[in-house]
């Protein structure tokens, strides 16, 4: 059967998540330049249709500087996507969960 | 609330949508080199979550062959992803649609 | 036989322009949110080893809005990067020419 | 100073080395599908100007299958590639030493 609006925005929103992580999964980055990683990924996602907000937050405590900086990865972000779509209210979250970087929806609320 | 089975399916299907475009887009493709391309999303698509199947169509015959071979955008792919997560099954796919690649859901069925 | 420094510090050019190329290829990007990546995109790359400085200059009045926003593809980028390896200083840049981003070594010196 | 061919020829092949790493880095990738993703890489950037050969080779028993699959990142891959440009072959190869993928220059050989 057809997707609801609630499973369409739902929808939106995995895709907002698999873009951001496949789109900067590699970028070079070091403590020092997190700050304007985080906030180029979070502009460039919210060009996204339905897109509410991003907001992105690189563990740059965590980066390992032994070469002096490192790859982005799923390890090293924490992330929130909320999408609004016909009316639905979806908040998702993504979080190191047993080693993985476990991508879920936390909310979905129509209004 | 908390996202049902079937929204949360929705959820991972995206996810897989948006890791297939955004870790391919920008792969230099020629129509001698797109079955293999091919044939590698799909299998990497696959290794994810959930994930039933991944079928990617590279349209070759489109491919500005000017410079000897193009770069992967939307626009020159047609994919359909089908998951599956607590029983439901989701059907999507992506095709250009007033010059936008678009990504829908297609059926969202409970067995 | 083995490469000069002067070739070895031309192979690290490379390297950062076939980096910054393939890892933002494909980002979603709109007259509002290019300076913020122009600018992630440089600290990025700076990151890597031998590289002295990055230039991005996103041509936001050639993105298609159509659709509120564009992909990041090489004919929205002017790009420089400068290499400094054992004393010898690279500059190397890209720019659009004949319908493809030409990526071309502009100066070698040895200190 | 201008590039000579032989320097040309090194940042040529710095660019198919960045391309590789920052266009695959991310994939999600199992001992199944490494084989279709390593001829998919080499078939992607034999493509590019001056791109002689290329040769993948995913270090398969080193990838994290915890989760089932890993993500693709320098540490799992060898790689060499070859390019040809105005008479001058230049071989790269990318192994890891000491932690880190190191990308370099073999040989230089003027025909």
């Amino acid at each position: 059967m057809e997707a609801t609006d609630r499973e369409a925005a739902c929808f939106e929103a995995g895709v907002k998540f698999g873009a951001l992580y496949h789109q900067f999964a590699g970028t070079p980055v070091s403590p020092a330049s997190a700050p304007t990683l985080e906030r180029a990924i979070e502009d460039a996602i919210e060009n996204q249709p339905f897109c509410a907000s991003v907001s992105v937050d690189i563990l740059a405590d965590r980066l390992d500087t032994t070469h002096g900086y490192d790859e982005l990865t799923g390890e090293y972000m924490e992330v929130t996507v909320r999408v609004e779509y016909e009316g639905c209210l979806v908040e998702t979250e993504m979080a190191m969960e047993d080693g993985y970087p476990l991508m879920r929806v936390v909310d979905v609320t129509e209004r």
